[in-house]
């Protein structure tokens, strides 16, 4: 098959065109940038040059259509709900990678990104594609894929709570991203000097990813009204290091929580759930699409600390896109993904 | 007044030398080395050369005693305990920077720091200095200096316990470290391709630092039993960015919550609370003695979420220690550290 | 005396307030700032909250006249030459860290800073400081401070060209520099993500140190009538590491060389020249005024290697601004500058 | 084919291990580590786990033979030249990545390298594997695999010394190389707070890649008896950037220069000459087996300045290592080098 990118310049963008360049049943047809037209992407990206001469063209609905078989949104937030309408009108198969179809409310997605929500029509047509949850009998050519964050957060605590382990209203997250995750747009707060031998906290209670994470959680428990998710900056070009806590209900064991989690995960083959007493370091996961998982029960305090790591422009973004696909077409769920990461 | 350093080609005994270098009432009198010993210190530490010609000497009691004022330990634990012993016999002013002296009970010690505790007499006789919480009538010539992570999360919760704002079980210490707090022992964690573009949790739930942390929580409310509080290490060279979670009580306001800390850290001139809405990055503390403490409560989860950052060569260690000589010596509490520090 | 401060916003005006902060015989009037006005200038600078309530001022030359003894430039290129010529009509004393009154020649400035050249009378008013090469009787109310790379290059080879023991023609000068050297414009080559883990080369035969370097060597050797330098980004905050080779000329020996040196800056308290057989790293100057220089003759090739260090935002430009001022006031060269730094 | 990794371990097998894992003809049938033994490399490196689950073997050269076509050695210096000479007398196809067997005289290797030298006849035996330079009738089962520093150096210079542009005695390369340039050993100089904000010069004069280069050099101009080259550290995980400067023969221009690079490196896949005035960034090379070279002649020094850029661990190592097998396997020379590389 063959797949279209809008928003190839991008961080995202880029990591499409390098995971497909790899995938064994996709090919990229053509790319698209929705601002800037550059005759080909190694213009942009000087690491390319040889690898590929694909033209960027502007954004052009029929020419997707007519040279692909679906099209990747890897736009920031309020663009595939524009553009992408059309595609979606012809039930052309889309996977949106910005938040624009992750909430189900029009009116969640007003308040929190303070912008215009997508049509109902196409709000109610999209799945939100967290494939280690999609029920089994998912289809549809709308596809919303989860944030960054959001995936971090519900992948590590999943096992708690659909296992009814913790009180869910003891649950915190706190999560910190490299500078990847706030894409190339430039301001004083990624400028190198100061994000160097510095860290940061932002949008403290206001990051758009926490209706997102809550959203989901009420899938697996209804009772949940909200959830305490922070998001700091580290010194590092990729990777979210998510940790969770939260208080285990009388008589949970260490032995259950690990127990827990390799159930939940049994069929994930990009979740590894880490040995007893090993937590997993962010490094160990750039560049791939897993998302590894460890944890421990303080019996003192009687609180669970769960680390969970991913990198943010894969399993964060278009590795999970990646992975939707494969899911979509039917194919192998680790096509083009089950590749050795560089080191160091 | 003339001090000696102990340990002074470690990483806090070389601060000592600098802000002493710069501090108007006292002065270096004889340095040593436990370990190694050097010409001078500058051949140790090139930056060094021309503004000091000190030579390193072994450890020498009667040295020490005969041409300073007092003595600092800057030492791993273990060494003050054994060394300091004999001039603790003789009443000589001794500062620990160490944990030796930091845990009131002997078997506690033992336990976490898994070496034989301090001698019984030593441990009645010495005082924890944690400069803000000082009791007015403090005396005494042994000052045990307070741990990094300790002096973070204790400065950053102490308005929450001792005014009764949250729900003590509910607390929840999520430390970041940079790699100076691990001191200057080679080992693979500290090799730089494992720590650049990587971030790790470590001790889960061991840290020696959760004694000494409730050990002063329980002063402030003695039903205090266990804490939550873990440590991870970041890419950065210096600093301690401590984040804080807390259930608070029924009808606690932001307001009230801002309050408590400025009305408890009055008279705390290195205790700067950040303005309503800011919370402190890590980087505006580096090589000062400030603790910058911001904060914000989550009307949806009544968590507030607090932010304290130290350096944790300073504040942490060996500003905290020349903090409490000035109180000690009965002088400006300020005195040597109101230096504007380096920026970027 | 006391200093106004025009620029105090960016990294060289925020450096001369600190510096000046720890000065024994000069204190900040005024500061202002040429584009922004906030009501203190720790709105901008967090981390001097407390430290100083100082206002930020536009620039206003009356009050810099009525309230200080002399003013300092912290401007980007462009602005002193403007701004300045009333203060300099005044024969207000004024000390220049930009580019605009380092070239006698005005056409040569239009030719590589693409500005209108200073005016005729304040181009020839001024003199270039370089403390080291300061001639005895030089006098004067208006200074121009030198370039950062221009500093590390003539003190890396001053010895070399004064002492004749090198062929001047095959001299090359290879420069690095970190991120603070271009100030905080916002840029790509800035974000942090496109500086950490690269490195780069910019400027390729354009940099507008070029002359600067020439003009000094110049005086030196007028048969010098060009120079080959180049200058790259590295990865960190500060510090610029200055790599030069040369050809020496027959029977010249290492030794030879090293005394030439130390003859050169036998008076010279800034610059420490390096045992035999060490050559300095970028770390160890960083925070102080100094320039280290080590160097070692290859006997094979007959070029010598001089390595230079100096913190670009103080010997590169505040530290040497407030060197310039205590020369001028006829006070201790070192006075303010001989202070301990942070380390690591 | 399958090919065995001797030092599996270390930086440079474990990026064997991750190629070959892409390579559409290759596979790996043992690995081995001639220190440690573990069961599963993914002990070593988490990031492996699920990927590999291969045992690590000791060093066993009956295995290797019998379960593997080739064995790579990817050992420190000093190993391949005991450990392989059993494999060497049976004929069994090795590259070595090390230094044991790139220089043709035994009593070089020892001046430089400090040890005893291989066997003359295991020597006399292997070809260096530059395959840029292969001579087209090379053959041979025993192939040295050439140094990082020395394959950016001879790519970067190879036209301007073959094609006969500048005078060979004004020749001076400039290197700079990321950490894992030096391996896993833990050392001071490795230790994170010494290389980060930290640039400095090692083994002046005395870097065992000198006579490696000019043993090349001399190749191509017989004439040349000496090479001045300097290595830097900077703050990077990988790669190297070489600067190189030579005075061009009267007349040459930019265009010639340029049309000289074109023209030797038209076959060279793996060697991307920017356009005019583009000089190549260190990161448009990580994790690729490119060497990008760009250059700017000035006109008032008659000096030409090149930049090279390659992945130390890559073209400078496992990469070139896996393009020296596709040579001798008579297979299409980029095989499975040929992939996009993780961006940013």
């Amino acid at each position: 098959m063959k797949a279209a990118i809008v928003g190839v310049t991008g961080y995202t963008g880029i990591e499409l065109l390098r995971i497909i360049h790899g995938h064994p049943q996709l090919s990229v047809g053509t790319i698209h940038s929705y601002s800037l037209h550059k005759h080909t992407i190694a213009e942009d990206y000087p690491h390319l040059r040889s690898l590929t001469t694909l033209p960027v063209h502007p954004f052009d609905p029929e020419m997707i259509m007519a040279e692909n078989d679906l099209v990747f949104f890897a736009t920031p937030a309020g663009v595939c709900k524009e553009l992408g309408q059309v595609l979606v009108a012809a039930d052309f198969p889309v996977i949106d990678l910005s938040g624009d179809l992750r909430l189900k409310e029009g009116a969640v997605y007003e308040a929190w990104y303070q912008k215009e929500a997508a049509p109902e029509e196409m709000l109610a047509k999209a799945y939100y594609g967290l494939p280690e949850f999609l029920p089994a009998d998912t289809k549809g050519n709308l596809i919303s894929n989860p944030g960054c964050y959001a995936t971090a957060a519900l992948l590590a605590i999943a096992p708690l709570v659909k296992e009814n382990l913790v009180d869910p209203t003891s649950l915190i997250l706190d999560g910190k991203s490299g500078l990847s995750g706030a894409g190339k747009t430039l301001g004083e707060s990624s400028h190198y000097v100061n994000v160097t031998e510095n860290m940061s906290m932002y949008k403290l209670n206001q990051h758009q990813h926490i209706p997102e994470i809550l959203q989901q959680l009420q899938v697996w428990n209804p009772e949940m009204t909200a959830i305490q998710f922070t998001t700091s900056l580290i010194p590092v070009k990729r990777g979210i290091f998510l940790t969770a806590y939260g208080k285990v209900l009388p008589q949970v064991t260490q032995e259950q929580l690990l127990a827990a989690y390799h159930k939940v995960y049994a069929q994930a083959p990009f979740v590894r759930i880490q040995p007893a007493g090993i937590l997993p370091q962010l490094r160990q996961v750039t560049g791939t699409n897993f998302c590894d998982i460890g944890l421990g029960l303080n019996e003192k305090t009687g609180i669970v600390t769960v680390v969970g790591v991913i990198d943010n422009l894969m399993k964060g973004a278009s590795g999970q896109a990646i992975q939707n696909y494969n899911h979509w077409a039917g194919i192998d769920e680790t096509a083009g993904l089950w590749t050795m990461p560089i080191y160091p």
